[in-house]
C-alpha cells in the first residue's frame, strides 16, 4: 500500500527540495507567540518571561506506539502534538505561551508535509490557547515520524498548581472529555482497517457512516481539544491540585491521591454524566472511561466552598486514606498505559 | 550482528522492567539545574528567570543520519546530546541554565541503557556548564533511537549576541576544535566498519591502534566538548555576532556574512593554525576543515580593539562586500550538509 505521507501525482519529496526550501513553506505558516523577543533564525530564540520564572514541559508522538500515518494527517499531527503540550501547561494553572518544535520525517516524505504540519500546529494554537505561537525547533530525518515538543507556560506571579495539594474535603472535579478519545482509537482498530492493517480509505468509510457520537470519539482521538483556557481558571478559583488526564481518569487520579497523601472518591453516575451521559455511556462503560487514555481533560481538587469554573463538573471527594475509590470500594480495575508493556 | 544497545548476558530489556521501573534507574542520576523551582515529577517544570527572558533552543540525535548505535553507547548518545545543544545557547552569549528531554528506544533495549544515557547527560552538565542540569523530558517508545533536548540559557540581562551584528573592521575569532570531529567521522567510516556496516568492535580495534591525533578526532565526533564558557565571555568581550559551528566553518561563516550584510575574509593559514597546526593540517586539509562539520565551536566577530577573550583566536576580518572569502577569493569550494541532501 502506498505510503499515505508520500508524494501524489507527481509531487516533489522532501529530498526533491532539500530542508530549506521545505522549511521556506513551512516557517511563515506558523505563528509568532505575544511572548516572542527573538523568534526563529538565530542559534536560539528568546523568550519573555515577565514574573522571572517560566513553566516547561515537553510530549512527543512517535509513529507506532503514538499514531499512525493512515489514520493521521499531517495537519492532524501538528494539531495534537500542540494540543497535548498546551494541556500539560494548563495543568499546572498556567497560560501556555509558546512551543518548540523537533520534527523528523523520511526523506520520501511528500514535500508539502512540513507546510501541512505548520498548519495544524498554528490551527491548534489559534484555537486552543490565543497569543501562544512556534519559536524555533529543529527539522530532521528519520525513517519514523517523529514530534517532540517543548512547551512553555506563563504563571503571572501565581504558584503553580501541583498534583500534590489536594486535601480531604476537597471537591474532585473534570473538565473536558472523558472515555471519547479511547473510543476514538477503539474505534479506528475496529473499523478503520484492511486486512487487518489501518488503512486511510476505510476511514474515509468509517467517517461516511459514522453516527454523531462516533464522529465526536474520532475527534477526540485525532483533534483533541483540551480545555485549555480552563487551567488557568481554576488556578484562578484555588484549585488545590491539578493534572492532565492523558493516561486514564483511574490512574491519573490515582497520581493525585499518591502524591496529597489522600483518597479520591469518585462517583460512577457522575463520571457517566461528565463523559456524556447514560445514552453515550451505554455503549461505553464507566469501567472503559476510567482505563481510558488521552483524554487530555484537566482533573482538579478544589476547597469545598469553591465555585467551580469554566467547563469543571465534580465527579467526587477528596478523603482521609489512600488510593482511589469509585462508589465507596477501592478500585481495582485496569489502570492506563506504559508505552513499554505493550 | 548483535544490536548494540541489546541486553548482554542475560540482562532485561526495558520491556521487562517497565517505564516506571527503568526511569527510577535513571532520573536519580541527573542534576538539577541551579535554576531548578519546580523538578521532574509534575505536568511540567518550573524554572527560574531572573532577567525576565530566557533563551531557548532544540537540538535531537536520531539514529542514522546522527549516530549509530555501534559506535555510539548510551553515555555518549547523552553526553552529545547535551553537549551540542549547550553550545546553541553559548552561542548566544547565554549561561546555560537547564535541559529538558525527550528520548525514545526500542523496546527490546537492553533495561541499563536509560541510566547510562542519564550518565553521559550528567558528566557533560557538570564538566562542560556546571550549574546546568535536566528539569524533565518524556520517555517513549520507537523503534528508531532518538533524543530531542531543548535547551535554556540566562543573558543576565545582556543582549543575545546574533548572527546579524558583525561590522567591516571586526576581527573574526574562532574557540574550539575546527575539523577534528568531521576527522572523526570519517576515521570511523574508514576504519570501523565490519563488511561495510558500523562495528563495534572495529570501533575498539580502531581504538586500540590510534594515534594521539586520531583519538583526539574520535573524541570530538563522539564526545564534544564544545567551549561552553567562552560564550559569556565573548559577549562580555562585546562580540557583535556569534553562531555555533555545527554545519561546517564555510557554510556558517557564510550565514554570519549573510546575516549582516557584510564579507567574511578567512586567512588559511590561521584557520589552519587554529585546527590544530600544519602536522595535523598535513593529513587533514584546509578545505576539508571547512567543509566539515560537527565542530560545535564559537565563531565571532568581535570589535578591532576588542581583547580575544577565553579560547578565541583570530582567522579572519569582516570586510564590506558580501559572502566569504578565503586567502582574498571568494569561497567555491563545498559546503556543509542538508540532512535531506545526501
Amino acid at each position: 500500500m502506498e505510503f499515505s505521507w508520500s508524494p501524489r501525482d507527481g509531487e516533489p519529496a522532501l529530498v526533491d527540495i532539500g530542508e530549506d526550501a521545505a522549511l521556506e513553506l513551512a516557517l511563515p505558516i506558523l505563528p509568532a507567540s505575544r511572548a516572542r523577543l527573538l523568534g526563529p533564525g538565530d542559534d536560539a530564540a528568546v523568550i519573555a518571561a515577565p514574573d522571572g520564572r517560566f513553566v516547561v514541559t515537553g510530549d512527543t508522538m512517535i509513529e507506532g506506539p503514538d499514531f499512525r500515518q493512515e489514520w493521521t494527517t499531517p495537519e492532524s499531527f501538528g494539531w495534537k502534538l500542540v494540543a497535548t503540550n498546551l494541556a500539560d501547561i494548563a495543568a499546572m494553572g498556567a497560560e501556555p505561551v509558546a512551543l518548540v518544535m523537533s520534527i523528523a520525517v523520511p526523506g520520501d516524505a511528500r514535500a508539502s508535509v512540513l507546510a501541512e504540519m505548520a498548519r495544524g500546529m498554528r490551527d491548534a494554537c489559534l484555537q486552543l490557547a490565543p497569543g501562544c505561537g512556534i519559536e524555533g525547533g529543529d527539522l530532521a530525518r528519520s525513517s519514523v515520524i517523529t514530534g517532540a515538543a517543548t512547551a512553555f507556560g506563563d504563571l503571572d506571579g501565581r504558584a503553580p498548581v501541583l498534583r500534590s495539594g489536594a486535601r480531604p474535603g476537597d471537591v474532585v472535579a473534570v473538565s473536558g472529555g472523558l472515555g471519547l478519545a479511547s473510543r476514538g482509537l477503539a474505534l479506528l482498530f475496529e473499523r478503520a482497517t484492511e486486512d487487518g492493517a489501518p488503512d486511510e480509505f476505510a476511514l474515509a468509510r468509517l467517517r461516511a457512516a459514522a453516527s454523531e457520537d462516533e464522529l465526536a470519539a474520532l475527534d477526540a482521538q485525532l483533534w483533541p481539544r483540551p480545555p485549555i483556557a480552563d487551567g488557568v481558571l481554576a488556578a484562578l478559583a484555588g484549585a488545590t491540585a491539578m493534572l492532565d488526564v492523558s493516561d486514564g481518569l483511574a490512574l491519573d487520579a490515582s497520581r493525585i491521591a499518591r502524591a496529597s497523601g489522600v483518597a479520591l472518591a469518585l462517583e460512577s453516575a457522575r463520571i457517566e454524566e461528565a463523559a456524556g451521559g447514560a445514552e453515550r455511556c451505554a455503549e461505553w462503560s464507566v469501567e472503559r472511561v476510567l482505563a481510558g487514555g488521552e483524554d487530555h481533560a484537566l482533573l482538579a481538587a478544589f476547597p469545598p466552598d469553591a465555585a467551580l469554573p469554566g467547563g469543571f463538573r465534580a465527579i467526587g471527594r477528596v478523603e482521609a486514606g489512600s488510593g482511589l475509590l469509585v462508589d465507596g470500594r477501592p478500585y481495582a480495575g485496569p489502570l492506563g498505559w506504559d508505552p513499554f508493556r505493550p
